[in-house]
């Protein structure tokens, strides 16, 4: 093919809210709240634009906002990261995944993801010449088989890519899963790309095990989250990236010119709101109660409740409901019913099915009633 | 060496924005206005704000500045691209520039570009596997020798990359140039990247010759542009690519998993003022009048003043006045003097010195009048 992407289509995310849209369905698919964003965050915008903050930021971003970031982590898991030269503000957590692959992998590199995984991080790979080893996570329960990790280890493997919470699962990992792969990589330079980008968005009392509470993996992890999924502004496109000195150097090497800079208003809106501590921890549970609700409203339908442990996704089971594919029953549910989720095997790449749908429930009350209704009736 | 980018260090407008921070100095080194952007947007973006608008925006951008965008290519240069599938809304151009790369550059490809070269074009070539073909722009003029590109093109040759009106020496191409370049390159597959970043600022009633206007040309090219330099706000970091539905389609297939999405309030605002035509008109005329403010300023200073036929730069030859290395001077210039300006040696992949410097007149008359005391001292 003519296509350095040959096999890529629109992402899911696209395609299903696109189709929402075209069929007035209530979207449930793409992750997006669709209620207001973080009280005071707008006139803090507004207030730096007024006073003129709307040239270049450093490229590395505003050290107020960097500083506030090496104190959080620092509180929340333990470890020190040097806001000048170990900390980077990227144009959302997309672009922070994109520039740390192309920052260190090179034609050839093995990288090991698990599958159901977020859909940016194969083409990222590919397109800087790596091989995706892509593994599965074991159902139910959809945690890692450490054992094959190991057996898929080899000189070629370059990165390890984990995600906790986990999207589209919503699991999380454990200590346990962290120690294994500190022991598994210990020794060898495998890097590590942690996407935490749903770290503040755990459940039941949880704690988030982030790599930055295990010196020995963080020294060689990326570690990358999002600012739009904390503050309920995910068209803001802000997020971050830490990492020990070494890899950032290489991070912006890449990052000065894929981007250069991010939006310098928001920046500092972010860093003055964000200065104001504590209120990370709520939440978890502002979340927890959605979930909650939602699945609440929908426990006698005929969808099976695939437990939820973090993140603001439900996956739900429709194999007592239909036979179809689930491509072919999230069009279905969204076409005829009105409800749009994402089919769970769109994050396969060879598109798994295991009749399960993803649905956000980062949306009001009366939007997840009214989704309730239809699933309901099903 | 460990890097994929071994002979990378931090970009020269980060080191020099930096060193005239440190020095106090007036910063005539990165470009960016010491004005208020255009009024009016502000409080733009605080209105789509405040309604609501901060979720994640479609990964082409939102369809009213496409729009927009589609109206102003086909009045002012004639040709017509599709808002659907012809025109993408970037985080910046430089994000542009690295994605329209990234979409078409495979291991081995070759690359040519003109130097004194912007400094991200590079990188992204060789991050991307290809080749970067560094030809010289002749001097005196910066005008490009076209028969060395007819020699310099062979079968592994896959993109060129033009920049008009010309970062850093405020040259232009002629319709010439744009035929020429169409004749050498007809019947060959090669793509043309057109960085066209300071469209709107071109001077002395000279037309912008975008390869829009040219439409055999156009059909193979990536024409990239920016809002920042447009309406004053570079730090908002708005961009877009238009391209034929062939090359787009390559173009967004990386976009999504790049960086997916751009600021929505920002879109929103950008489309509702742009609506409002004619003003791309008086920016040429605004910038003119500031070229000649700071050149009447300093005519009868040491420094020899390089012809500026668009940009808000403005090359000024100090060979008359030191032997130093424009790295050096210009290091000197900021430290003893108080005046930030950027040695063109960085643009060049060997650092060719022709002691000249790049000054960055987008700034007010204030600031140039006290820049202009300074190097008229010297
Ligand atoms: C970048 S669009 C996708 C949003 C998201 O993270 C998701 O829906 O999984
Ligand atoms: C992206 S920072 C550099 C700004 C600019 O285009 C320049 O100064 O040449």
């Amino acid at each position: 093919s003519n296509s350095k992407l040959p096999d890529v289509g629109t992402t899911i995310f696209t395609v299903m809210s696109k189709l929402a849209a075209e069929h007035d369905a209530i979207n449930l698919s793409q992750g997006f709240p669709d209620f207001d964003c973080h009280e005071g965050l707008v006139s803090l915008v507004n207030k730096f634009m007024k006073a003129g903050n709307n040239q270049y930021a450093p490229m590395s971003g505003i050290i107020g906002l960097r500083e506030i970031l090496a104190e959080k982590i620092e509180d929340l898991y333990g470890t020190q990261y040097d806001p000048d030269t170990e900390i980077t503000i990227t144009a959302g957590a997309t672009q922070a995944i994109y520039t740390a692959i192309a920052a260190v992998i090179r034609e050839g590199d093995e990288v090991i993801i698990f599958e159901p995984a977020y859909d940016s991080y194969q083409p990222a790979i590919t397109l800087n010449g790596g091989i995706t080893v892509h593994l599965k996570l074991r159902t139910p329960g959809y945690t890692i088989d450490w054992q094959e990790v190991k057996r898929s280890i080899n000189p070629l493997t370059k990165m390890i890519i984990i995600n906790t919470p986990h999207n589209p699962t919503g699991t999380v990992l454990s200590a346990a899963d962290t120690l294994i792969l500190a022991e598994i990589t210990k020794g060898t330079d495998i890097i590590i790309l942690s996407d935490e980008v749903y770290e503040h968005i755990i459940f039941d009392d949880q704690p988030h095990h982030s790599v930055a509470r295990f010196r020995p993996l963080a020294e060689r992890s990326f570690i990358i989250s999002s600012f739009g999924k904390t503050i309920h502004a995910t068209g803001w496109k802000v997020g971050y990236c830490a990492a020990p000195k070494n890899l950032m150097a290489e991070f912006r090497k890449v990052h000065q010119f894929l981007v250069f800079s991010v939006n310098t208003p928001v920046q500092f809106a972010l860093a003055e709101f964000l200065g104001q501590k504590g209120h990370y921890l709520s939440l978890g549970k502002f979340y927890q109660q959605k979930r909650d609700y939602f699945i609440d409203l929908i426990k006698n339908s005929k969808f099976g409740i695939v437990p939820s442990a973090g993140t603001y996704f439900q996956l739900l089971n429709y194999q007592t409901i239909s036979n179809e594919k689930d491509t072919d029953y999230a069009q279905r549910l969204t076409k005829e019913f009105g409800v749009a989720s994402i089919p769970v095997s769109a994050f396969y790449h060879q598109q798994e099915d295991n009749k399960v749908l993803r649905f956000c429930f980062a949306k009001k009350e009366d939007t997840l009633e009214k989704a309730a209704v239809i699933l309901n009736k099903i």
